[in-house]
């Protein structure tokens, strides 16, 4: 069986691997940065543990298409840095930082044609099926980064316009990417779904856990300083449910001139007050259980099976 | 046999009802917004036209990719706006300045997908070779525009640069549009390849043309002022000339700081003395001859070999 660590080596030598046009090495210098920088790469992850879930029997005849989909998160962060203005990403300047906003917007265009390409290498008889999944769910992520947008305008936003959003912004591509795996290995239709499903709850669960650690997160654990949400008044699961059950007490701190660290822990105060931590915690647990409940599918490699459950588990209890 | 005015009525019609999802109008509106706005539509018109002189049945079959190629050269333009921060754009304010500059981002990145949409909804039989062509052809567009921008700060682009710029930027793309349509018509491979490379000669007359009609070109007739390329000191075909054998007397004229109008006359007059306007004229009519060799093919169908002979001979003529 392979293992996962064969398989992220698999990935990190593939990455370092990726040949660009030497012709014009303005436009492709920021797309090797930008795929070099690291990241925790669970997309292309996910889509070969699932191919190997289902049988598949190499590895390597699914890393194209796992590093298009590493191609594609790629470019949605660099478009979405230029979007929001962002200094700093793994570390490192902003390609628009670095270069200039229209190599990020012209890179990031590439980008997406080279992802197109690495996921369309695939055997003509499943390149409709795959290519289609690739292209519904990069129309699904531009229309959650757009509600994403617009909901920094809006003060209505209701708790299932929220979950609706991140689903399009950040579970879907986790799904593609499971959904393929299992895909490429020849697995039923019933399976590839329920892998889909497995990531669609597993995303949403990792989301929820990202906005649960910006707010009540170990600083140093998580590594960066928390409650940036609240100071941009990001509207996260936690806020909008606040909003909705103690408007006034909301309104009374954002009314008030304070400092972002009192502001801070007055908003906190709220939150356990209504108890949202715990009750964040288990719906990040009800989703973790709902992600695992799909893996119950007797085409799944038993000990494959463990690990996506693993998976699930540690996305949900995750620190940083 | 279906004619050219009726291919233009079919494209109008399939622009106008392109259905675009409901859900998120933000991010739809500026790509109806984009493909209603107009343009000449030469690239469709170009992948009908070569389907049926290749013997294509039935043009609404091949109706899919010409949408596709258009979508697509339209979010080159969107995204080039924003690069270049162009205000107006076929008489309306261009995308980033009616929306945002996220808007324009984010719509132009849909507009790519749903290009890769369109192009892929061909019989798989063909899919593998209409989408390789597709994508290559897009990573030679970027490549074209990110030459055309470091163009800008370099002093010593020669001709020959110039030309591979223009052939990658623009010629590549009514090649692909040429090509296409004979493959969707099933076309040998030396017919696609003579159509595509019919395609890169009208591309170069087309763009030079482009470059005489903004310095030499009759301002009612063309619809804009000329000198816009001087003014903005735009390295063209006709600038590139004049620097490579007058270069002190260009320098002269920018080292003085003179009004536009002014600026534009005295640059004009070392075009004259070079002869570079009859010059020019006599590589664009070299480039519709070279279109028009390309037609020498027997498969073609000798009423659309005269249209293709003709298109080219208006391009090299044409006034606006």
């Amino acid at each position: 069986m392979e293992s996962p660590e064969r398989i992220n080596e698999l990935i990190a030598g593939a990455i370092a691997g990726l040949a660009y046009p030497a012709a014009v090495p303005g436009l492709f210098d920021p797309v090797r940065y930008t795929m070099e920088s690291g990241g925790k790469r669970i997309r292309p992850q996910l889509l070969l543990t699932s191919y190997c879930a289902f049988g598949g029997e190499n590895p390597e005849h699914a890393l194209k298409q796992a590093l298009g989909i590493e191609m594609f998160h790629n470019f949605t962060l660099l478009h979405d840095d230029v979007m929001d203005r962002a200094d700093m990403r793994r570390g490192r300047p902003t390609v628009h930082r670095r270069w200039s906003e229209s190599t990020a917007i012209l890179s990031g265009d590439a980008m997406l044609t080279l992802a197109t390409q690495l996921i369309a290498d695939c055997t003509p008889d499943i390149l409709p099926a795959v290519l289609g999944l690739f292209n519904n769910t990069a129309m699904e992520i531009y229309q959650g980064q757009q509600l994403d947008m617009e909901f920094e305008s809006r003060k209505d936003v209701t708790v299932g316009e929220y979950m609706e959003m991140i689903r399009l912004k950040t579970s879907v591509l986790l799904a593609c990417a499971c959904r393929m795996g299992a895909m490429l290995a020849g697995a039923s239709e019933t399976a590839c779904q329920s892998m889909y499903d497995y990531g669609i709850a597993l995303g949403l669960a990792f989301q929820l856990r990202d906005d649960w650690l910006d707010t009540f997160g170990d600083p140093i654990e998580f590594g960066k300083e928390i409650g940036g949400d609240i100071v941009n008044n990001k509207k996260t699961w936690l806020l909008i449910t606040a909003s909705s059950e103690a408007r006034q007490d909301l309104d009374d701190i954002l009314f008030e001139d304070l400092e972002a660290k009192e502001r801070i822990a007055q908003v906190i105060r709220v939150y356990r007050r209504l108890d949202l931590s715990e009750r964040c915690l288990a719906l990040i647990d009800s989703y973790a259980e709902k992600a695992i409940s799909c893996l119950d599918n007797p085409e799944i490699d038993s000990r494959w099976k463990e690990y996506f459950t693993e998976l699930a588990r540690r996305s949900a209890k995750r620190t940083h």
